[in-house]
């Protein structure tokens, strides 16, 4: 079963990665752009066919590894 | 206008950080895991209410900066 986990920044967190592609895009010349804020995606592979068993095992994944719970939120996708 | 933007490596291109973190899961207890594939994602406020624009200026953002095209692919998807 594959899935896609969204980790992003809550909102009021500093993400000083966002500020600083925002500054590299205006010497780069790309104008227009208000504001940048970065997260992370995780394609995963799952061995179950089971969704509620696919369901708990993203849980764990991402209160356990993939996201830090007091500054970032998460979500998966299921696919299918 | 806000748009999303997703990069992912392109198929074949090793992914040492997927694996890194298929191992942390495996010592962590979570099982079931097959392959787990990590990304970047951006959320972007752009000031443009035009597509178009908003488009070339998504693109201008991934080409030049976003995405390192020889092995990461992009795509944005533009809300509303």
């Amino acid at each position: 079963m594959k899935a896609r986990v969204t980790v992003t920044l809550k909102n009021g967190v500093l993400d000083p990665q966002g500020k600083a592609i925002e500054g590299a895009l205006g010497s780069l010349g790309v104008a227009g752009v208000e504001s940048v804020r970065q997260g992370k995606l995780f394609d995963v592979e799952l061995a179950t066919e089971d969704r509620a068993e696919a369901e708990a095992t993203l849980k764990a994944m991402c209160e356990k590894l993939l996201a830090n719970t007091v500054i970032e939120s998460y979500r998966y996708d299921i696919a299918g």
